[in-house]
């Protein structure tokens, strides 16, 4: 009886469900950044006295420490707009809500986790770029999210928690969006399977595309 | 006099109180990845020109790396979930809470102290997983929690804040709610007396039944 | 003139301000909980394969390891209650602001600086408990963050910012408030350079105080 | 079909990106604090057992290491200013559009990404202050914020996302800012090829004229 009462009770607030959403995306967004360490480079160091006077060694040397943060930027930089293509898809959902409830709110928190997850992935493979492994726990992640994703909006349907006023096709909408997203990610992993760089590279492609270049129309389905 | 008016004027705002109790949620529940490291395994680093020919060895050797990562992983999953339950349970009581006062920002200010020492006792479990006293901080930590949040219902409901629209027995079913749950976190502890992993396995399970599994009914209650 | 207009139009929006506020100040209380770090005993390490057994070593060595930790904890939950306090103090004012202008945001932002410089000079207390200069820097930070929020308020009224219907006597209440409250850090400074330890211990009193127990009459004022 | 569907479906809150914005800003600004560290002296450590009857020794030894953390310190301070212009800036734009979209949104979520890039910019600047190469990318990443911020505006203006109720010249007025403030950081890197201290001298001063001194008249419009 209580239970249910609480039950009833709990988590009935999309405002803060949407707060909570936005602090986690925030934080794990930002900490990205935490993976790029300022290059320490010895050469650079050695010559301060020579700095004042316009020399160009300690120029050389950081600019060669520098393009090896390179690789780590761009994964960064890919995740950062990966977790943007995920929280756009997020708060779509959460908008379309006109109330939520106490399984709602843990499908979303669930969905937080693995969001949260991904400075771990990204780093791991920011790290070991060409071990299959690493390309594997990364699709993971991507692949739960979209699970996770598909999973609240069809409990948010099922529960009658959207708003009645949304379009027709609102749901089928989002879900096609959410699976033709992960069918390429897919993809991206079986040609990864035959090529490393070439499965992440698409992988790269994809996300850049949904981030940059909304407008192409061959590729502004994905 | 001035005192008075202070005190009358502080800490009215709900509204302010859920945005830094979303804000300080999220950036704990963020932070506790913070101690998953990407392992450094020298077997992987020195096959690196073997790489782009498929080798098999360095995926065996970052597979063997990442299963010592598993443990902190799961403590980490474990104590993101259960801070969703007390982010669920704080936010229900700040929904019905018409207005704020200065006390009742300092009672959940307080519990926000214990939120943050999350993370570090995450950590010393994660760390010592079969040292009883690692265990002790980490369900000291969970008492806290779990008394503040009581006290801040109970000041709520004495000083007349919550909104008298509340269903009758609202106050009653979260305090059993918070009770129970603290009641086996301490068979847990003591469960843990005679054997460390009984005791954190029941915690675990406890927890994992709250997140995903909130409609198995015999559970159901916790 | 088209200055002007930029000053006018930026920096009028109090909720936002308050957004960031509620923001930075979340951030930073979180953050002063990695100063902790979780002790790395090489008895409790070296006695791992004993532990299944019970065996009491261990337990002992992690307990006299985490009495390491306790004047670390004790700094971090008091500079936690220390911006508790600050946040509810800005919290108040900019409540009671109908509206901002770009020179109330810089102040806050201004503000918010000397906020986000807490966990460094927590950190410097903590490490270095015993030397003036460590406890200086730390009372600055206060000195700095009242004389910023006297700044705020000053400004709000001047400018005509305040909501016309707020209390008589609400600012010289606000204004009042902070004096007291700086009066007795500088006292606790004073005190120790006398005596180090009495004037750390004058200060954690005075914000236990504020944060526990606001409801002892003759310490009610600070 | 079902593309055009999502799309329009997709990021029309403008209030979520409001929440987002000023969650990365505020965990940005305050990541800054995290390249102060306190520091480490063996001077002040092994005199320890001096400090109780008040030797003068560690407190000169605290003073001479505190003096190496002032460079970071101040870069620390200068891109949290920074920050706070390019936050007053984008919350400015964002509290005068209507509604959102979804191009809108990746548009900010770029601009966002940026952002996150500065606590890595300003450590390498506070890290080798005196080589152009590390001046260069600071350089870059606000060039990058402004023309992002252009971008913002010059889409929002051309996508009729803005009030209609907004004063005639808004937008050129915040263009016109974005430009001279650019021009001015232009002249500072130009100034920084002759000399490099001028030229960060040149910036700082531009900093904090906008963050401390709003009123003095001739410099009142960068």
């Amino acid at each position: 009886m209580e239970r249910t009462l609480y039950h009833r009770l709990s988590g009935g607030s999309v405002d803060r469900l949407a707060a909570i959403s936005d602090g986690i995306f925030a934080v794990t967004m930002t900490l990205l950044v935490l993976d790029l360490h300022v290059p320490v480079t010895e050469e650079v160091r050695r010559q301060r006295p020579l700095w004042s006077d316009g020399a160009v060694e300690p120029e050389r040397a950081l600019w060669s420490a520098l393009t090896h943060v390179g690789p780590s930027a761009l994964a960064f930089a890919l995740s950062f707009l990966t977790l943007g293509m995920f929280w756009i898809g997020q708060q779509t959902q959460l908008n379309y809500c006109e109330r939520g409830d106490r399984q709602l709110s843990w499908l979303h928190l669930t969905f937080l986790l693995g969001v949260s997850f991904m400075p771990f992935s990204t780093a791991l493979l920011a790290e070991y770029m060409t071990v299959r492994l690493a390309l594997l726990v990364y699709w993971l992640n991507l692949l739960v999210l979209g699970l996770l994703l598909l999973a609240c909006l069809r409990y948010a349907d099922r529960a009658g928690l959207l708003r009645p006023d949304r379009e027709p096709g609102f749901t089928e909408s989002l879900r096609r969006r959410i699976l033709v997203a992960q069918a390429l990610y897919l993809v991206g992993v079986v040609l990864a399977l035959w090529n490393t760089y070439a499965g992440i590279g698409l992988i790269v492609l994809l996300q850049l595309n949904s981030a940059v270049a909304p407008r192409i129309r061959p590729f502004d389905r994905f």
